[in-house]
């Protein structure tokens, strides 16, 4: 059972405040890093170095590595140059890396001359490649094998070399860094023979991506094929590193909160909420508000275009918030449902004339049932019940046929668009409620009064 | 890279036209089983027993397990009992509990005949737990270890035992089915000295799970801890079986569409898009639009309450849909953002405090920009360039001041709402955008006319 950490954050404060550093240095190791870090980021500031001192020296490691980056700044700026070097020559490249990514220019010059020249040039070598591609969160550190090897030597090769390998668990087999092929440890240990060669028990038709790959599609991939790790090749076909499934899993995440807070209308932030400040909050989010505001300045026009009418038959203004949330939770129902399967790569464009169809037939569905029900509603709530004589039962044909009308509208502009911005290489997520919403409104509006004009006056 | 399946699906389809079958069987085993899954759900399903039958076994189980429920039932309705007691057996236990849980009452009566007694014991332990509990999605297949074993009996124990076992590389070290520890194949290579005992080098803090606990925390704790998987213990404490890293990305993704699909005011389904039928869609869709249809007649009732003065002052209605747009949209921008960070685990209810403050500073920051943006709009735009003379400026600011108000409404009510949610043991998800929106358009209405009434009449 994980730590429960809220009574433990105590018991670890008393006991700093009582100095029983051997005591925590018990309690601390039969802890898992998450675990620590997570008590870190509930502890004073002053206290975090003193604590982090406490650590076994590869703890130590893993634990900075789940830091976030205020904390890990604080430490560095706390630390000795030869606890610098400890530290980072102990991180794993793909974490030192992400480490000199996120530290201001005055720390990662620090960081850079503390660490040993082998892990300084893998370092500057996985900061060459875009954000968000494989070649930026691959590590460089895998085990890699001959295909002459036996099964012995292979093994032998791992327990000399294993250790500070993010996995030993995928070995891949090389010859002048061409990527031959690939050999679980589970075949290894699994194969009887010991004097086998490497060639002859690896898989050959081993899949990779290359350092563009975009990292999503990459952490799919892992997920796809349940592979602890994948090689990633050089645009030369040389094999430059792996990305592991620990870090596909946090992509995963990480992108999915990313399309998440595109889709409600906000700009992905990188930062969890506890630690953003409000000011952060606004900067992702007023700039959609405002657009859509000011969208809706359109809405605003047919509004007025009809204002006569409107003020001939004011009953009709009571219906504009039904139609129009209506719409809008159709159309989203169906642009999110769309986004999602295309972001977990179900959809692609070639799919559009069969998504539109299924879209259109069960917007037809959705469209009847709700239209009978409001017309159920109008006539004997509305009219029976609050003995509202202003409405007819024309005026309650009319709401029902554009509620059916905007069903059907929303349902295809909700799918539609996300597929569009797909094609054209925008991102989907931002075609969601929001944005359809508002394109929604005033397509309802438009109908809504058109069908009014026609048959009430 | 990925084997392209479009292209792919033609080569196929043309190759098992011309019956070339070992040129099939030859590809076929290039392939991973996650890609032959896929091929075989483009086929027409005449042809899947066929392309099924040129399969290597083991390939064949791992494919098989990958297929959607329709694809299974239509190869075990084909399978004579022989080939189902070949494959069944094959399978990894919790894929053959997720078959035997999806597959009608005649095709499961078939399969348990054809299970080996062991299987079918394990099957039915697995299916005793309840939907979505740890105990429901684990493996009763790993390595357990004895702590009195040396490491050159543990290994030779893996290359034993492990052929069976979806995971050989963290083994599990018990006495009496009780987990003393955890120890992983590199732990156990890494030891230089082969004559230690598993006692003396295993990691006795061993994070485990129960039987009980929900898919989504095991799947979290996994992605957190960065195991590979997690062991599960009964409620006497005895241990019964693991979850792997790939069930839990699994998981993940799965949990999170759930979410994404609550959120945009739909009941979750299994299915995916294109398997879904326009009558699924349906299903999933109308009770969030009915039911939120139907409490938009509050909004309407405000509506006509304020009908007279709305008469009086037509121009106020022009305002209504980027009023109540803009409060849903502040609204959801909330809400999602608390949604995502409470299912991650980065919220709990005691924060509530500090989530509604920091939301009120931002709604604060929002409401003065948009409503400074938004005077500006109508004054210039609305006023000056459309020669819209009903507007004034008292217009303008009752408009603005609602927009203002509006705003702080919408974000404390959209981050309240799924905390408070949370804490009633309902899932936030649903206190997402749609229903958000309805309570958010009812406040503002109330908020205009009320501002309106006291300001402009």
């Amino acid at each position: 059972m994980a730590v429960q950490s809220i009574h433990f954050d105590k018991t670890i404060k008393s006991l700093l405040d009582e100095k029983k550093y051997q005591t925590l240095k018990d309690i601390l190791v039969t802890m898992e890093p998450a675990d620590i870090a997570a008590v870190f980021e509930e502890l004073d500031e002053g206290r975090v170095p003193l604590l982090f001192r406490l650590l076994p020296k590869e703890t130590a490691a893993e634990t900075f590595a789940e830091l976030e980056a205020p904390h890990q700044e604080l430490l560095i700026r706390g630390f000795s140059d030869r606890e610098l070097h400890e530290l980072v020559n102990e991180l794993y490249v793909d974490d030192a890396a992400d480490l000199v990514d996120e530290m201001p220019a005055n720390v990662v010059k620090r960081i850079l001359a503390q660490a040993d020249p082998e892990m300084r040039k893998e370092i500057n070598e996985i900061l060459r490649y875009p954000e968000n591609s494989a070649g930026s969160i691959m590590t460089t550190e895998y085990v890699s094998l001959r295909p002459t090897m036996t099964v012995a030597e292979a093994i032998s090769r791992i327990r000399k070399t294993g250790v500070d390998k993010e996995t030993i668990y995928t070995c891949y087999v090389t010859e002048g860094r061409r990527l031959l092929g690939a050999v679980s440890v589970k075949d290894l240990l699994l194969t009887a023979d010991d004097e086998k060669r490497v060639s002859e028990i690896m898989d050959e038709n081993v899949i990779f991506v290359s350092t563009l790959t975009d990292q999503e599609e990459v952490a799919q991939m892992l997920s796809k094929y349940n592979f602890l790790a994948l090689p990633v090749v050089d645009t030369d076909n040389r094999m430059v590193g792996i990305v592991t499934f620990d870090d596909a899993m946090d992509v995963l995440v990480e992108e999915t909160t990313e399309d998440i807070e595109k889709m409600a209308g906000m700009l992905p932030s990188e930062k969890a909420y506890l630690h953003s400040t409000p000011w952060d909050l606004f900067r992702h989010r007023i700039p959609w508000l405002a657009l859509l505001m000011v969208s809706a300045t359109f809405t605003g026009l047919i509004i007025t275009g009809f204002e006569n009418a409107l003020a001939a038959q004011v009953v009709l203004t009571a219906f504009i918030p039904m139609l129009m949330d209506t719409g809008g939770n159709s159309g989203s129902q169906a642009s999110v449902t769309v986004i999602r399967a295309l972001s977990l790569g179900e959809l692609e464009f070639a799919d559009a004339p069969r998504v539109i169809w299924k879209e259109i037939q069960t917007a037809v569905l959705c469209g009847l049932a709700l239209s009978m029900l409001c017309f159920a509603k109008i006539m004997l709530f509305d009219r029976l019940l609050l003995g509202n004589s202003g409405i007819t039962v024309l005026t309650a044909f009319v709401v029902c046929f554009t509620m059916a009308l905007t069903v059907l509208l929303a349902k295809i502009v909700g799918c539609s668009l996300p597929m569009a911005a797909k094609r054209i290489g925008f991102d989907p997520a931002v075609m969601a409620s929001p944005f359809i919403t508002t394109i929604v409104d005033a397509l309802s509006l438009l109908v809504y009064f058109g069908i009014a004009t026609a048959l009430l006056f």
